[in-house]
């Protein structure tokens, strides 16, 4: 649904916003973030100024109900409706030539001098893996023959994650200690992780959810997605391979995970909304509880994402970082919807404020994965960096950001803003 | 540490709680209640009685401080010092001849006019997997000559849970539909589960946690403890056989889990703690990190467990319920502790009011097995009962109640109240 919020002639009397890469007036993010001065606080990304919600609504010019406190989690559960008629109040507040511009001026706070925060507390966070390629990366590295489990293609695999450890962009995280058995040795010992890799994932927030006992069919799910962020699922590859069997992965991955803190919102992402790609001809039809024309024929996006590695060897020559991988959200092999349609296909409550991951997302071809597990195939085949450093696997120092960028002729392009974060020795 | 409190000799004048089985005043377990004039508040189980904590800190017998607010999250975060000196407090408040009777009564109301609520609000929901006799049981169903994984008696085995479904004793739970695959059939279908189950663990309450990148070394565990309850994670055995694979189980157990709603603090079961039961020879130590001298002498609990089975043909018939079980805590492979700190052994930040599970606490005899997967060997043993109906898994209308005794010689018994759950059909 494409209004004038969209349009590309849309200008902001925010300079900066106009031809900014991530942050013009067609997309209006929502995050939290806090000042020197201020406490954290709702507030828009536009251009390299953040807008101070809070300060906004004193003026009247924003209803005060929906935009207080200091999380998301209150006006995500108020569903589509708010979110659009903000939008299209702010895209008009902040347009040229708005009769406001002074009061809103007052309201903006240059982005250098905001610290951002979680947008919203977040109550479970749950970890998909949609990302067929992925999938099929990995399970090859078992399963030369049969990378897919027979599940696959009937179920959107999940895994409940930890939300207490999610961190926002820019915060470092140690390098894990844990048990590693690696196949030469006969014992496990407990030492800092060799094998620390990322995961290139988009992460959905949830809006206003189900009760215990409840369902979303799939027609409605896209009500309950109150928006997209970039996430870096980073996973110690040794610990994952002696701990996970049977239940699944655990402290290889809940030392942190990292998102990009702006909230990029459905209607920002309108213009970018595909179909979902025809399964390959063999593959099963999704189950009747997963299938909707509309979702099929628009449910899927067209994101560009970007994996980027910084170390201390580039940087101390002045280089830039190292593309790792270049994918597509398009590779999906579930749509959002049919994620959360499925999450809560046995009752299950989703809350205002939960998170989900999409899994990893690789592409078909090999600049497209989003792993070191895929790029460096678990290792044995290393990446070699213009610093001249190898890398296997992630070394201490080692920074990887997460880029995202929505593209398409006739609409302006939008971005996430960063995931970043780097590695710093284990304890 | 015993101290006054456990005195076999000490009586309350609330007589209810003399001779009571789960709460004399040697227990004291916390909680959170309401009543029909009142909102959500803290309070203490004391015989047929509940302690109103919110009305009598405003008599000033005890700190408004650490009492206030309707969840204990703010006072598991405080750590033992406080939790013990309101026991000190309370068990002279409310013994017999406590000078302070007559405003102590004023405090108290029935159980039966209150309703129970979560004790606190779950950040995180972690389920291990420390019952080793369960894992021998449910190993051998796939794998008959190697039923435990080779990281079994390395890694206390756990998965992240599914903390917004959790519930307290007496909410009646839907039987989840989920995609479901039997041998017999070539591709799965949506519906409501045929193999529904529950499984017998004690819950461990978190108190003050650990911030991200720090660790709990064993010595000090048991202070981030701040008490027990029991928990039903109710199974879905067919939709976890088709999705588990490789991620671990998702939506056949996140359609509810059932908890006992007072929290049994690990001073009221000093009295009970036992050394860890020696391993058999030929299995390995624990590693240095989750070994404690201490911890192995006495950070094992005796607890009694049963789990009892209602069903609509004994309840018409007059008949009590079956018992389908008796199991002990003692059978626990790990201790909490070593629980605990494997879980933050990597950094992963514990928070207060996080929730763990044990795992299923089967013994190693077929009256002690702690699910139906194991007492009826995946359904092809059915139990029958003395209404003669049979069971395979639970059928609509049935109701599990898991309970919890703790007994020795020369102390005063304990119980945790049930942990009570019924099955509604499909939606």
């Amino acid at each position: 649904m494409l209004d004038h919020t969209h349009a590309p002639g849309l200008r902001s009397f925010v300079t900066s916003a106009n031809g900014h890469e991530d942050f013009p007036i067609q997309n209006l993010p929502l995050g939290v973030f806090s000042t020197e001065a201020g406490a954290p606080r709702l507030g828009v990304a536009i251009g390299d100024m953040v807008l101070d919600l809070a300060r906004l609504s004193s003026t009247g010019l924003i209803n005060r109900a929906a935009t207080g406190g200091a999380a998301l989690n209150a006006f995500f559960a108020l569903g589509s409706g708010p979110r659009r008629m903000l939008r299209a109040t702010l895209s008009d507040l902040l347009a040229e030539h708005s009769p406001h511009q002074q009061a809103v001026q007052d309201c903006l706070h240059p982005a250098a001098d905001c610290d951002m925060h979680l947008p919203a507390h977040i109550g479970d966070y749950t970890d998909f893996y949609a990302g067929i390629q992925h999938a099929e990366n990995v399970g090859r590295q078992f399963r030369p023959d049969n990378p897919l489990l027979p599940n696959y293609k009937y179920v959107p695999i999940g895994y409940h994650g930890r939300a207490s450890s999610i961190v926002p962009s820019g915060t470092a995280l140690h390098r894990p200690n844990g048990q590693r058995k690696p196949a030469t040795e006969t014992v496990p010992s407990l030492g800092p992780s060799r094998n620390l890799d990322y995961e290139l994932e988009l992460g959905i927030w949830i809006g206003p959810g189900n009760a215990l006992g409840e369902t979303i069919p799939i027609a409605n799910a896209a009500d309950h997605i109150a928006g997209y962020c970039l996430l870096n699922d980073w996973s110690a590859r040794d610990i994952q391979g002696w701990e996970y069997q049977p239940l699944g992965p655990f402290l290889a991955k809940n030392f942190g995970s990292s998102i990009s803190p702006w909230v990029i919102t459905p209607e920002a992402l309108a213009p970018f909304r595909i179909a979902q790609a025809k399964r390959p001809s063999g593959d099963p039809a999704p189950l009747p509880y997963l299938w909707d024309e509309a979702d099929q024929a628009e449910g899927a996006l067209s994101i560009r994402l970007d994996v980027l590695l910084m170390t201390p060897g580039l940087r101390e020559k002045g280089l830039p970082p190292h593309r790792l991988g270049r994918s597509d959200a398009r590779h999906l092999y579930w749509t959002p919807a049919q994620l959360v349609t499925h999450h809560a296909s046995g009752g299950c409550n989703l809350r205002p404020g939960d998170l989900f991951g999409t899994g990893t997302i690789s592409g078909p071809i090999e600049t497209s994965f989003g792993s070191l597990l895929e790029v460096t195939n678990g290792g044995r085949r290393p990446v070699t960096l213009e610093s001249g450093e190898t890398r296997r696997f992630l070394e201490d120092g080692d920074e990887i950001t997460l880029i995202a960028r929505a593209e398409r002729e006739g609409a302006v392009s939008i971005g996430f803003g960063p995931c970043q974060g780097s590695i710093l020795p284990a304890r």
